[in-house]
């Protein structure tokens, strides 16, 4: 089968694999559907993040269900699956308490198991890793595409904002208009949040997070947007949703936090793991900061039921759809931000 | 009147000052009867914290209040009172939601106002600012004394474990044994912790832990105390007291903070806001970091009610006590360690 290959930062090619096969008792084959490229893979597509030369690609995989192990019981082939960007256990401590991602037997997709970037994948404890799609969405391709961001994106922005504690009413502050963060003002606006402070520098994204639920924009960058947004909201918001991870980017969210408040962050932490957070910021004003990898698999069935009841739909995040071939393109467009977010239809 | 005050790095003196008068109509003028050295004076007192010469010192007052203005209705005149180390207004936004910390109109003794070592202080806002002990408290020196550590280190461990989010049947971590370690210690407790692990070097006052409460005692440092606690928890605690604020204690605490778990932090951090903290462990285990000057005031009647009924007594946090002229020598005893915390009966 083909799969996409890291071969060195700007180098992702499409190449032939083996054909993946049934390990463990309680693994599945997935033949993807639909997958796509995430601003996180840029990370290692820029060289900023150590990514070995050989390892396949992409953590977003969606299919239908080829083959299951003998000890799968509640997946069955021909079933059309999401699977979170995190493979889990569903039987942990972690996973029992809805933090998949610090699964003792979880891993991450393409660094820890097959790519999600290719024509298909294991899926290790498929009962508790892949969640079927009802039947009803079977073949409505918009509800699919709909549903398919769940696998990593809209359950992020989800979780930016389940840490900052966004709640009915509340007033947040997003930052970053990439597609986490436009989830994120959706996820905010779903939670009932008042005010949506969307923050970012590209005036078509900006457009989105206001079709998205943003009530305000702010385009300018550093100390000046820091003062703008603290004019608008009287001295700083109470959620503040972190979606980017540069050391600028995260200065900003904590900048805005209203004393008392929560910074909320799932961007992976690059510039700051360098160059240090304002800690005596975030000190005295007393401020929450919590985040992580989201727990995409705690929030799927949640989600879910509002994508399939058309309460939220996170499709329009993608503007870019390519084929299995077009994936390198994908990340070429990508990165040099001519689109937002690809969609790959295997 | 006399007073201590700043003059260098280890140069605090007793001087006379003028004393101190109504300024506003919200003002009392309170004779103070106890304060205390803090752990955070030592770091003025050691040079690693700006402090201006001729600064008064002391943010720790507890007496009588001799006059107030003619707007303060509470508070009277003869009334025994505590203040918490920082004023405040009671009416502004923060005040009203327990966040006295961040007051709109508020601020520090010492640093804004007078410093509590010395004969009397002016109090701001005074009917918000002081709260006064009941009658049956009157006369009984031990109680007093059980009373006074709620004007800082008793209120601040209290606010360590609240951030931490410790609950009935909790695991804990108490990260330092100076005074608001044990404190923490004491708070964990009050607040139902089954298991509380206090980490610090000095035997004396691990014992004190001990009697406070702490279940186990860890004198190892660095990557050696990581581990023993990560092995006796099986994997890190679910709740990590921070009380320290030096880069050690602070990378200590995250490393020991089991997935999805919470260190409360109040010691002002002062090696992180150089060196930095390890925000990839705070991130990969979606740990939550929550914690800074601790709302002292929010937390004064509630932890009063269990001094006045026997539950809660922190005084044994004091090994020492000198009276107004020995404030310079309770620094020396602090700083070289022969003192844990000085007592200063004005």
């Amino acid at each position: 089968m083909k799969a996409a290959i890291f071969h060195g930062p700007g180098d992702i090619r499409i190449e032939e694999v083996p054909d993946p096969r049934i390990q463990d008792p309680t693994d599945a084959i997935v033949r993807i559907t639909h997958t796509a490229v995430c601003g996180s893979d840029l990370w290692f597509y820029r060289g900023q993040q150590e990514y070995q030369e050989g390892w396949r690609t992409g953590h977003e995989p969606m299919g239908i269900v080829e083959e299951v192990g003998e000890d799968v019981r509640r997946i069955k082939p021909g079933d059309l699956v999401l699977a979170p960007f995190a493979f889990s256990d569903g039987t942990c401590e972690f996973c029992r308490k809805g933090l998949q991602t610090s699964c003792t037997h979880g891993g991450f997709w393409a660094m820890e198991m097959d790519g999600a970037q290719g024509e298909a994948v294991r899926a290790p404890y498929a009962d508790a890793t892949l969640v079927p799609v009802p039947d009803r969405a079977a073949g409505d391709e918009r509800l699919i595409e709909a549903l398919f961001p769940l696998t990593d994106v809209m359950g992020t922005g989800h979780h930016a904002a389940a840490s900052a504690g966004v709640k009915p009413g509340s007033t947040c502050v997003v930052v970053g208009d990439g597609a986490v963060g436009l989830c994120a003002v959706l996820a905010a606006r779903r939670l009932g949040a008042e005010r949506i402070i969307a923050v970012g520098h590209h005036e078509d994204r900006l457009d989105k997070a206001k079709g998205f639920g943003a009530t305000d924009l702010v385009t300018s960058r550093g100390e000046e947007a820091v003062q703008e947004i603290v004019e608008m909201t009287k001295g700083g918001a109470n959620h503040v949703l972190e979606c980017v991870g540069a050391k600028s980017s995260m200065d900003l969210a904590i900048s805005v936090a209203r004393p008392g408040g929560a910074v909320g962050y799932v961007g992976v932490p690059h510039g700051p793991a360098e160059e240090g957070l304002d800690i005596m910021r975030l000190f005295f004003n007393n401020l929450t900061l919590r985040g992580g990898p989201a727990p995409v698999r705690a929030y799927m069935e949640e989600l879910m039921e509002d994508v399939l009841t058309g309460k939220l739909d996170p499709s329009p995040v993608f503007d870019m759809t390519v084929d299995l071939d077009g994936v390198p393109g994908g990340y070429a467009a990508m990165d040099n931000r001519t689109a937002l977010k690809v969609l790959v239809k295997v």
